[in-house]
């Protein structure tokens, strides 16, 4: 439960002096010590009243070195951002490691004020407190300290209240609430620092909390999770049926992603599949059919050191589409279950809460409006080979075939299990993934332009 | 001189589909021994009609991959851009090393646009033109391969023209034009990618001309520039009067900082001085008179090698204050003329260059209306040797003070004479050197609340 702070009388201009010059030397012994530590500290002041708020945050940075800590002052979401994610400007802004942020207004009371202006249901106001709880059992798991403080009164015990439930759902082991409720200046800033500082010196002295595992679904969200043993390789189209039905596609896809684009309709197109599985001859034909100003595509490798500072999902999000825009993944989030998951590159329990973590991801996605694809290209060992053997030969494709690739092929078999493991967990209603036999690489290339035609619209229909 | 690509007759469809099939093989493999070179591609499309330049841009989007190239298709300037740094855009879309960058439109169409949209007068044009080719040269420097490609008419040849004068002072040996002028489609997308596919392989064989170096300047732009011998450290204040001032002085800056915000003024407060100076307590007086939500503080450290793929200056634009914001940079761009010259991590090409480029950076600044301020806080070698040892025995200070900051110490007279050089080479009316006195923290803090008081006041003032 939050923690509250008692305030009593207001305090004298010499008792707060000498508090405060006690105070001033702790939060800069945090901040010297924080220095040495590889997490980050998010500090989040909400309250309804932006007055106080403010005038916390503004003393906070007499207090802080001021150059080692970021100020997040946000502004009333613009007309875009309303339309936007609304977690993008949170996870665009969690600071490096060793350095503190501070935030002004902030997720929680962001997702109010979506329900208050009414651009929200009260149902998508539930469902936000819950990307929020991830949001903040993401940063958590990173090793990042959150603070959380409400400044003024707490709101009425009505439970059917929102800002009671805002209160009361993100109120937990990973970012507790503290309460300070007072009409004193001097007694909301002093108390407001004073908790800051016991609250980065325990942690500091390396006292934390555990949180429990989110626990691994015993089933799958659909009925029959789709399976690569399910797949018929054997389907292929000839050149000119090929030809035909791609120009009818091509041209479809350009209609519809004008009209996405005019609506401010984001799409993503994920793409996963084995080393040779055709995900670039794929994604070309659609960028060809595509106003090369309304696409990008994101190669993503393995995460780099600065990367890892942040939680997982981090160097994702800073891809996601703006509205109107199309992102295409070549190679996505599902590293973490794939290629991470079978090189131990991450541990059982990292990969284990990526299924969770991912879903939420793409519930957000959705709920945004976004169309969705996810694609596993699929073809067998044998196809894979003639494909290496075929690319070293052509001079312009001899970069793309690594030892690395070959070494790859010698765990077949476990890729395979952890496939399916992550169709199983991660298909969805609104989230489900093609499997694409692409041993034909005209078959694979209809199927995947069916598909994101077939998304467009549905979400054009929504 | 620019190159011209005759074109000649209309190309016939078969005659199309040989030469597109070889060019898009060439440009496959230029793509692909790409990746292994450590400098990026910046191919920019150009031309008073878009159309024909949407056309190209998806025609290279159709031979290159898409997975490793970006296409940057610029929309018209918002009303902020407007107001904004105008090469802005294009700093931030530099892309990483081994990569290529397609721009529909860019910075030389843009600045053309702000004349003809009345934003610029013609005096701003021309030096939009000067900053243009520095932008370049930096780009040059830095290794990057840049193509530009005027699709369309040559502008007359009336010399008073500003199309004419945008085309020929922006085609030179670091980024020459090449103008593709035909009314055939066809022959319009062949004759640029052939250029392209030349001017890749060109440079894949190792060909590149070299630039003249820019001049170092033997006189400083203002008469009697600044020294640090020149400085009276016996300067001091008392508590009282120190307090009565820096009350006064905050009072005003609060005042003069919310103007600056209202009328979209940015500002820049660039800290430089010898450890121990001083910088963190200047800045500390400066942000708690400016309302948290309008100001940051960069600390500037050594460059990470992901920094260092891109010209010098690159991690500074990144900072820039947007319009009605405060930036002030703890260490700064001088790195380059300071630590970086005096311990040998650039070489004397790379440090005598900067004077020229950070002399254009901070014009570019002042002419999009911004408040800019240089400050070196100057203390003698008793003085900082009695402030580390100081330092050493508060706990919450420590860690300020490490081994280097001794080794640094052994260096002050060849640190004095890159000072006064600093100094002499980068003084100009338009961005002064403020050089202070700090061996008197009170009289320090003072000075710099006053010029930055004062430097707020005139840029409101203009």
């Amino acid at each position: 439960m939050a923690r509250k702070r008692a305030t009593g009388e207001k305090i004298s201009k010499e008792a707060y002096e000498e508090r405060e010059s006690a105070l001033r030397t702790q939060l800069l012994a945090c901040q010297g010590d924080l220095m040495d530590e590889n997490y980050p500290v998010l500090i989040v002041l909400n309250g309804l009243d932006p007055e106080p708020i403010n005038e916390v945050l503004n003393a906070f940075f007499e207090w802080f070195d001021p150059r080692y800590v970021e100020p997040h002052a946000l502004h009333e979401r613009t007309a875009k951002e309303r339309k936007d994610l609304f977690l993008r400007r949170y996870w665009q802004r969690i600071p490096a490691r060793g350095r503190i942020a501070i935030f002004a207004g902030g997720w929680i009371l962001d997702a109010y004020d979506e329900l208050h202006d009414g651009d929200v249901s009260l149902f998508q106001f539930a469902r936000n407190l819950i990307h929020i709880r991830k949001f903040e059992r993401q940063l958590f798991e990173a090793g990042a300290h959150v603070i959380k403080l409400w400044i003024g009164e707490e709101p009425r015990l009505d439970p059917d209240e929102p800002s009671v439930q805002m209160l009361q759902q993100t109120d937990w082991a990973a970012a507790e609430w503290a309460i300070v409720d007072t009409q004193h200046s001097r007694n909301r800033k002093l108390a407001c620092g004073e908790l800051v500082a016991e609250s980065l010196r325990h942690r500091l002295d390396g006292e934390r909390t555990t949180l429990e595992a989110t626990p691994l679904r015993d089933r799958a969200d659909i009925e029959s999770p789709p399976r690569l043993a399910d797949v018929d390789l054997s389907v292929s189209l000839d050149r000119e049926e090929y030809r035909a039905k791609r120009k009818k596609l091509q041209k479809k896809l350009h209609k519809l992603s004008d009209a996405c684009c005019k609506k401010g309709i984001p799409a993503v197109f994920a793409f996963e599949g084995w080393d040779a599985g055709g995900k670039g001859g794929a994604i070309r034909r659609i960028t060809q059919a595509v106003d090369a100003r309304n696409w990008k595509v994101v190669s993503v490798a393995a995460p780099t050191d600065g990367e890892k500072a942040y939680p997982y999902l981090w160097r994702f999000w800073r891809h996601l589409p703006q509205p109107g825009t199309i992102t295409m993944f070549d190679r996505t989030w599902y590293g973490r279950v794939l290629v991470e998951r079978v090189e131990g590159f991450a541990s059982d329990h990292d990969w284990q809460r990526a299924y969770d973590e991912i879903r939420d991801l793409e519930e957000q996605l959705v709920e945004t409006g976004a169309a969705l694809c996810k694609f596993w290209l699929h073809i067998d060992r044998d196809e894979q080979l003639a494909r290496f053997k075929a690319r070293e030969k052509i001079p312009y494709k001899q970069y793309k075939i690594t030892e690395e690739d070959y070494r790859n092929r010698d765990k077949w078999d476990a890729y395979v299990e952890a496939c399916d493991e992550m169709f199983a967990r991660t298909s969805t209603e609104a989230a489900p993934w093609t499997l694409v036999a692409a041993n034909d690489k005209y078959n694979a290339r209809i199927i995947v332009l069916k598909t994101v035609c077939d998304a467009l619209e549905r979400a054009l229909d929504r």
